[in-house]
């Protein structure tokens, strides 16, 4: 029987849900087409392994399922659960494709970790997955330079 | 004879044309080129299978017609029409792709469904189909993430 | 005892939760200033009463509160309340601004609808209320034709 | 009885709801109030009155009714009958200011003719009434340049 | 001998050039290079073939010229003279493409049709014209969705 | 009898019309409201007083008219005039507010020329002139800083 | 003497910093102006009070120092707590302003706190602070409605 | 006599011109109006008072002159000047404006010192003088936060 | 020996510069490589040649220099140069491009005249070189559509 | 053992950092992937070759990493080493590839230089290297020109 959100511990759930929260797959009803899905989670945060200050991202999938994709809920709870760990620029977007790869066994994926200015320098890490096979979309994603105008 | 939209019954038409519409097909006068139609519809919702609360999305659909183009009063009916069924994001950029390419038999179609951020998170579904031997447009689409400037 | 979010009924929890909801007031920490809270609220929509067609707004609230503050959940059921009633641009706007000043009694309050085009036309409503006696701010929401550049 | 758009006669009712058109006005719920209404018509053109040629311009009114408040199907109609006339940009601007006074005896009205480049210059017309006892709100509609950045 | 333009009819010789107008052919004198012109014309309105309501559009063309280029005057009133004529979305960017290939011959040309939202759904029409030979330039016209910033 | 502007001189009747040209005023059909004409005039080109290189500006007109307005071809000649002329930023808008005051006396005028960039340094001149019991509209021409965001 | 920055332990001074910061006050060296001194701190991150999930705002600062002005390190640090405590978003933007009120004694101060989307609406906090014979500037922080162009 | 640009030593002039410059006053041909003289200056660096790291910054300027204006060289080599010196954000936009003020003896003047982010945190300073007496204008310069759109 | 720019003779040098002036090459020092170098010169200026009125555009070369590369002030007085000539933005285009060919033998090079809006149709020309063998990088010049957002 | 950073001398130890430093390499930890690093850094400046006067630009570096990573904090004071030398625009694009190239041994590396105006004229050099055999990512960083709209 359900209860209503409201009977949740006051202040707690939240970090319960985010301690006890694992990927998780979902079937994909849809497997006879390359189809594309695409995720921006702007709301990435991490503590850098040098000085353990915060760092700040955009995380953007992009991913061709195969017989399985990732339930929402699951992922948001996945990315909560870097807010206290101290990992690189690289590791971080690395690492994220990794787990997504292992748990989805996708055709192919495509991680970008788009962070804030550190040092007075932006950083931004691409990293991508593919069947050996594959040869369905990779849909583009261009930074572009502004011409006068 | 016509008779002015004055006459339709106040309140209720809208609710009447979308309940008895169906996707309408017309003859293509330009089938000797591989030309492409873009269509923006940046007013579809549907509800959670999950929930039961309302999502939002633009959804977009470029196409070549073989013989027939899609008639736009049917088309935004149809889109209208999602408003009160339970279908997830995936579902609905395969379904609506399913339906205008069984109504129309195009040389080639891509759907996107562009929904609104739920748990912090935006997706972006987009899927496409094509005749086998098609050789025509496929135009991109692409996102853009703006350098420093 | 807390549950967890899943425990709730698969595709009902969303109506439920709306249906039974009503906007709750929470006492309100900083009565000795006049500080403003601004909300905004992108995913509206509710049917033309004349027409039964979808209607799609961003709703857009400044308040400056007294002894009451409106609880955010509440709020958002309350707009997703809206979605199967038919009710013009003004009457929306004006009837938020009615339902919050009742729960409220704020000191100042301003509501805007800023409507989707319909007929070629797009229409934002703006409609305040404040005491009579009130000289707190009023931050202004400009709109702004850009120059030529 | 009702009949759907479809019985109208292809091709011709457009012209003649337009010709038969006249501005509507319906009651106002919310007299008690000073609320302003906001439109935005983008699509309005005239006929130039000295070389015949196509004009256009975006019209944007804004108004606090009083009594009465303009039917938006009736304004749009009435916006589509300026296609054949020839009118300069002061006189379209102000003749519409008139008209809508004339209907509705509005507490305030302002009308802004923001049309496209002329022989290298770009013109935009903004004309306003007010009963002159009203004290209500006048809500700025800035142009900016914008700085270096 | 030339008289100025102010000899011409008050209010007259708008009607008379856009009526006897044609498009009219230059000679290219850089033939020896594929180099692509581009036009973009912003202030294109026909009536639409069912409801005889106005539609507007951009309208942009690119092409590459063989033995001539179009004179642009003779352009802008070849779109001028649409104003009143009753054409579909699809038949208006075909037609142009129609009636340019056959004035220029050129080695290869597009028209986009980039028509205003009707029906809650903007079209945007691309057609295409290529010599079978041609191994020139086709500069992308790319539509982008930006993402989160 | 009116000749078509084809039997204008080839190459040469833009000078003459330049250097033939005064401003004009024309009668002003609205004199009882204080409306505002806004010009924006991207073109102009002057030359420095001081190096001779050209200088390019955007000039901005704002007025109330009281018996006249200016006729705008003719202000579109007067401003081409100041190609040839050597003339500093503080002096050209000057000197635009003086020459439009004397030919319309208008209520209420604000020349704006704003200047690209010289020496690192942009420069954007205001100037303004008002009659001493002047009460009407002075709209506000913003310039902004971007907040981060 | 003074150690380079290498000589901090690995992956701990941050914390370390974090925890024992305190908000410091500096002389201000020039108390016969009320000049406006604007932060824009984008990386600002807390708990939910009543979930425990993060969220995540822009915080804004505009004051008008007496004798001292804030250090800008030790403001950095005093954010940067806020990581890991649990506080609703009016109680973030008014223990802001009280503190630094506290610290710096300033002639007027504004803090903003423009928070992300939760529950599909975003909200901002604004709350001032001015002595009360204080007349000097408060700068307009607007937030502004884009009009159709 | 002159001689050209080329003559002056390679490398070397930059140095000797920013070295010898002094900020020059030039007479103001428009003493009788109050218009406003607006620079934006982009290229602004200077040397961190605390740690010796380079700085940037856009510097604004606007004033109403009275019996002198800036020459406009002068005021850029003036600005190059402070590339080497060890200066705070509040020091640098105080000490802008003070030199300004005695060399000019303006009407009004304000000064923006618009720094890059430092520690996460943009820093804005804004000074401003004015003659006791002084009624002109002083034009705002907004900073906007976007709505949703 | 060289002398400050102020020996130049006062109102004139300007124009000695311009009509004396020669488009320059200088040695390329990474000729081991194809590197792009990419300009854009927003204050091209000409006269139409049918009529004689003034002309603008924004020129932007893109180029993979061989043994040479252009001299940017050369570069700045040709462009100004063309300020007095009657010529088509066909011709002024290809004859940029012909001209820096003809001084710089570059591996590739392309032209683009991106000119300002006339008779109501904006043109932008593209002309490009690359020698027979050329395989290095031709950089995208992409216009893009905004899609509905 | 750690000293705090307030340890460091005051006013100096910015300068020692610059002078002292040289980029440093890390282990990279995905060697087994073609993943892409992007940095920008929008405050590099330098002085011009021929002038001595300050040039400013955002550099922008694309990597594919193979043994190694460029540590981040060497990288930004290898940038601010630039400050006091006199290079040209072609020159630094191309010393900081051949200095990261030396470093890191790269499988591919792009760097642009992308400076503010000069003599009205914007520069942009793209240089680039890879290893023979390299087949991985090149990401487009793509320049754009917008369509009317
Ligand atoms: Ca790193
Ligand atoms: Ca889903
Ligand atoms: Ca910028
Ligand atoms: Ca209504
Ligand atoms: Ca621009
Ligand atoms: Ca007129
Ligand atoms: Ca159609
Ligand atoms: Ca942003
Ligand atoms: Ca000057
Ligand atoms: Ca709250
Ligand atoms: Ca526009
Ligand atoms: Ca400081
Ligand atoms: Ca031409
Ligand atoms: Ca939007
Ligand atoms: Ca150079
Ligand atoms: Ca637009």
């Amino acid at each position: 029987m359900a209860e209503s959100e409201q009977d949740r511990i006051p202040g707690r759930y939240g970090f319960d849900e985010i301690a006890s929260s694992h990927l998780e797959a979902w079937p994909n009803s849809y497997q006879d087409r390359d189809y594309v899905t695409h995720f921006e989670i702007p709301e990435f945060t991490c503590l850098c392994p040098r000085s353990g200050f915060p760092d700040f991202a955009t995380i953007i999938v992009d991913y061709v399922p195969d017989a399985s994709v990732v339930e929402l809920k699951s992922l948001k709870l996945y990315i909560n659960a870097y807010r206290n760990r101290q990992i690189s620029h690289e590791a971080s977007a690395n690492a994220i494709l990794d787990d997504l790869v292992t748990l989805l066994s996708p055709r192919w994926m495509r991680v970008v970790g788009d962070f804030t200015v550190r040092g007075n320098i932006k950083t931004v890490i691409t990293t991508e997955y593919a069947r050996p096979e594959y040869q369905g979309p990779r849909p583009a994603l261009t930074r572009y330079l502004p011409a006068i105008g």
